[in-house]
């Protein structure tokens, strides 16, 4: 109580002059000052465990010291801040570093595109090229996907309130069952149905759209067989696949791309969040050579050009220049689930549902808004986590994958002790 | 030639690289390194005059020294880099000092929205809740119209190729004709007729969207009396006006809105580009309290909390504490102009027209491809000028507001001189 | 008074059955009995004049005797009446007999296809086959157009109340002002310009659709002239020319197409309404050979072989064997014309226009209401006629062609009469 | 060999100058002179049986005795033939006749709308309707769906050759697996888990649109309990249920509407082909008063009074009138089946399969192309019958209701002998 009476008199400037949009400030009533590594501080210098990660674009955890470094350095040389598609260094460092340390290692040919620094920039751009190279103009997209909240990306979004948002009809699209949508259904029975059937009503895609694990939509981690039978799907029929990497790549599955161990070698792939190494806004798109059909500036936008991201993003990618950063996400991937699964048993009545895959699981909850209650409660006991989901019914939890066990453990007691409290309630 | 070939030796990683989508580091075949404010210099030490200004993003200069030490203070005091819409120190300060500064001053009562952090963001954040608030899907925009190139943002762009680049037909928007579009036409009883009229098959509308100065599409001003008449006309039939200040607004017509001396005020209005102050993504959207009815999250964007361009763009409001950044850009507009005006009359073949308002200046030039070709020849002499308008016929001039009368004029004679050789061969 | 009593008797099942859409039957609350050539005739005997001709489709009058006794021979002789596109000797006949008399004569070279036997579905099927051999899916119509109620045509119909009766927004269509829409304005300026502007935001469209004169929208003919730049802008861009003719047609403005003393040659013409001769449901497509890309069955509809319609088809084509029949309509227009402009002179109080061409004229009246009012009385005097335009402000002369001077002089006299006693209450 | 060369002389008029769109003169290449009950024969006398019957307009046969004297009668008394919605005493006994004897036996009550004389008319108001009383734009149509050609039927039927003639996206629409559409799946399942997660991708539908019995999609039949199922979910959604009778209705599947076994109460029904008696083009929609919110010309179509088919139409309710007409089909139906049954097991090597309900039955062959051979080939035999299905691999049986035993064997024999004719080849 007195800590909510203190956050509004916090939260005054927010409340009075941001549109009624705002969301986080709500859930989380404070003023932030201070973020290191996986934890942060407020104003009031109460400390945070993170088990969200700006959203999985901090998968490297807060100000990383070599990341600052370098961005501090770069601003001491009145380097170019901005500088849209022209050559700078940064930009020419980051794509050598990335077909080096990335591309390369796992045998992909990718051209990168700057389409703009956010995700739903890179998913708008992956889009328009698919349906350019194809000359077709339905894409197929999966319940409970998310994918952006421009048309465009809004369109092959599947939930209803932000589809509703849109204030008009979201067309040249079509919603396909995701894998497991539909209990003892099978999915790409009636997937490759609605494609082989000349009287199925869908005409041939430009292209399937699909996120490995559904952070926004619940965590529901497609399967790798699923993946692989879509993408054969996709190769049958001539169709491009794109895989929306946004949130689930960089890591957050534990490979770089989310769709390594499905064996599958996507025509486009979407990267933004994690990318830009420390949080800054950053995207990419990556499209195969025989698809990079584009004409000069047929896509941009002013901010390609984020040279401090850039250089975020190059000293990132060290991570990946041996596979212990793998093998390390991959452990503690198995003390989350172990976690998740103690606490299902413990509370029965949550009557919950593992989610997800690597460090991007989750926790499904039944009781209409306890999810919501538990993670509120969290958040005055120092846990940042936060809900995903159709219904906000999974507590999702997205640590930055530089956490190390001692922090996960703190996390995860903060959330038992707020599930019994709640409960108890 | 020589200069061409280092070029390409030194461009190798983006042409290999990057997407043939990739646009300035064709036209710029260099590696920019360094900037501060109206000057750059590329890997081999040469000058640039810059009249470009990132396309409009960094009005306030490269490298302002203020926003550098403030920046370099939050990075090494561990502020949060990356917040979405929660509580941070530097979004508390900027909102304020915007309401300081820039609303309460000019008597704008406006709720402030971050759409995420691009200029597309703020148009498709704008087009939503007007249509939204009104129950209406139609948008009237105009002929050489740019707002963005997500799907929302591009069905109210006007630029054929821009739009072809969908790959899909683009719906509910009507094109109208902007200020002295057709010659001796009064394309405002025109609009009026259409709104009207029960029978002119266009629905009436949720908003008009308009830039007060077209930069894309070829540095069109309107009259500030045709503003005054459109504004009147959404008036009277309750249609939303929304102002896209993405490049015309942050001073660079003279005043911070491009609409003041229209003495109209817009139902919303986007900024973006030099809101950021140094060149980070930022966007926001400011919108009339009574439209504000989004739900909480309804839209939303990861990059929506970029602090260190919230500290940039707080400092960048110092300038409009008083009003000698206006009055100077008032000048150096004057300098600018009757540069423009001299060069037509010194060179009759070009049959050269003068376009534009404030530091958003064009010079038209008849001759299919000549005013790219004087671009190139400036880039070789040490100036970084585009072109715009829908066939590139115009050379669009943008220089850093900061930009002092030595710079413009050296600049200037650059021009003159690249014209008077590219006009000798 | 009386009489409405005893409509409202009359028409019990009418308003206890009928959906709430009828419309004629509440404007004319009778049952009608009997009717031939310009007359009809209640069930009360009571007998009026005919200036509606049943919405245009009855050209050739009610009953035409010749035609009843071939429709009577056939059914005797058990031909078959429903047919779709099975060959028959009706439909063999007409074919031939159209070719015959109306094309060859014209030196017009165009394939006939049964669309189905209405007008909306001449349009759909002109619009779809448009789209298909340009690949493009824009369609420009005009303002105040009316092509039909089903999606398709309806999208490129402009009045308001029609449109928004489809409950979904209407796409791939542009309204472009018609022949004098704007007082002072050269609306062909305004559509060249919108053509030739790659920055107009209006793509290239497949076809453009209108009616030489738009009986829906108000009786508005556009001018010989007008119609000529139309045709040379369509060829200029490559754009295919529709004119619908469906109420235009058939002889209504004097000549068997609308559009012959424009000198123009549309790539496709839509016909229906008075092609039938008696008033039974058919309508044809004309597409020059070289469009006629459908594949079998591409565009269908159950009831394309109306047999009864294609032998009074094929009778009414007889009155274009000589001139005769074009000069006689030439002259009655004349007679009409001559009235509606004496009518304005008598009653300046009307503030009324003459609008429109050949035996499709109207009378437009300012005030609101008025127009509605008079035909009202004109009902109850004997005289069948109609309103159209935007706010139903234009009286729709439409008598049938083989009307004589007795019976238009006739209705000319109840009309003048029903005006008088309307202006003096 | 000979019979073709003939017919192509016979057919010249129409390969001339007919359209390319032209279907059945093709596969039926002959001129058709005569027609009564369940035969024709052409203008060489040839007989034929027919299995075809006007593609379901024919239900109650060829030139109807009684029909045929009632129009005849009416022709000669000079009545309106053409009269759009105004009051004619055809129109009115109709309507008074359709309430007496179908209606109010059903307990039914709905208003009735002339929405234009075609099915693509009926099914277009259907879907505005729907649109307009929910203000919702979706509609959930069937795979294999056929409504019809017009853009807003269109935009519901599911054949992708005949979407593709559109030209255009089809929008608006979601596609959902009919009734057995995927091997051992459980389509209600997956029907309801999209309407019931706000995840889906699919927003909550104005309304639902089906065929009982899909006649072009192939014949497949929806069993009964599914159309309760689907019934069920609309009215726990508060969607409202099409029901498309336009070919499974007038008694086609044994009772006058299609749905009557399975105990629902459509919100909106469809009637068109057989409507009219004797082939004239007629279409009606019903609709539950509450959701008859039409402005009054808000739909419209110049052929909705073809008082013709009304007088026709009245006749044809005398069939009505007792089970008779009812039970017989229902007995002519297992004839039917059992000689479908019995060439499945006669011609194992056509792998055949049994479909759909009362004398709207199919027989679907495996090998491609062999359903149209043994229809030519039965033509040739006298026997008109035509294939369905998306690949056309389903022949097609639809007699005119009225044939009696021996027509029916008569026909079955023919297409036996076809069968074995095409096989031994």
């Amino acid at each position: 109580m007195t800590t909510a009476v203190l956050s509004n008199a916090k939260m005054k400037t927010f409340e009075e002059m941001e549109s009624a949009v705002r969301s986080y400030s709500r859930g989380w009533p404070t003023i932030f000052e201070k973020a290191k590594g996986y934890k942060l501080w407020d104003i009031d210098e109460k400390e945070y465990i993170d088990f969200f990660a700006g959203a999985g674009a901090l998968n490297y955890g807060h100000n990383n010291d070599m990341m600052q470094e370098k961005m501090i350095d770069y601003i001491r040389n009145d380097g170019l801040i901005h500088s849209l598609d022209m050559g700078t260094t940064p930009r020419k460092e980051f794509l050598e570093r990335f077909k080096e340390v990335i591309l390369t290692p796992r045998k992909l040919d990718y051209k990168v595109m700057f389409p703009g620094p956010t995700g739903t920039n890179t998913v708008e751009s992956a889009l328009k090229i698919a349906r350019k190279v194809t000359g077709r103009d339905t894409v197929i997209s999966f319940t409970n996907a998310f994918h952006g909240m421009t048309i465009g990306s809004l369109s092959v979004t599947a939930n209803s309130f932000k589809r509703h948002g849109a204030g008009i009809p979201l067309h040249h699209t079509v919603s396909m069952p995701f894998d497991d949508y539909v209990e003892d259904q099978d999915e790409i029975a009636y997937i490759e149905k609605f494609l082989e059937d000349n009287g199925s009503g869908v005409a041939l895609p430009a292209a399937i759209i699909l996120e490995t694990v559904q952070g926004e939509g619940g965590m529901n981690a497609a399967r790798l067989e699923w993946l692989k039978k879509i993408d054969n799907m996709c190769k049958r029929w001539d169709i491009l696949l794109i895989v929306d990497d946004v949130q689930a790549g960089c890591g957050r599955t534990g490979t770089f791309f989310s769709f390594e161990p499905a064996g599958i070698n996507p025509d486009i792939v979407c990267l933004s969040k994690s990318i830009g190494g420390i949080g800054l806004p950053m995207a990419i798109t990556l499209i195969k050579p025989e698809y990079d059909k584009w004409g000069p500036g047929e896509h941009n936008g002013t901010f390609r050009g984020n040279n401090l991201a850039f250089i975020a993003a190059r000293e990132a990618l060290t991570n990946w220049e041996t596979d212990d950063f793998s093998k390390a996400i991959g452990q503690k991937a198995g003390i989350l689930n172990d976690a998740i699964e103690a606490i299902i048993k413990k509370y029965p009545e949550l009557n919950g549902k593992a989610r997800g895959r690597g460090l991007m699981q989750g926790l499904a909850i039944d009781t209409y808004g306890l999810a919501g209650e538990i993670c509120a409660e969290a958040f005055e006991r120092g846990l940042i986590v936060e809900t995903s989901g159709p219904n906000d019914e999974v507590i999702k939890f997205l640590p930055p994958l530089i956490i190390d066990e001692k922090g996960l453990n703190k996390g995860l007691k903060i959330l038992d002790e707020s599930i019994k409290h709640v409960l108890a309630q």
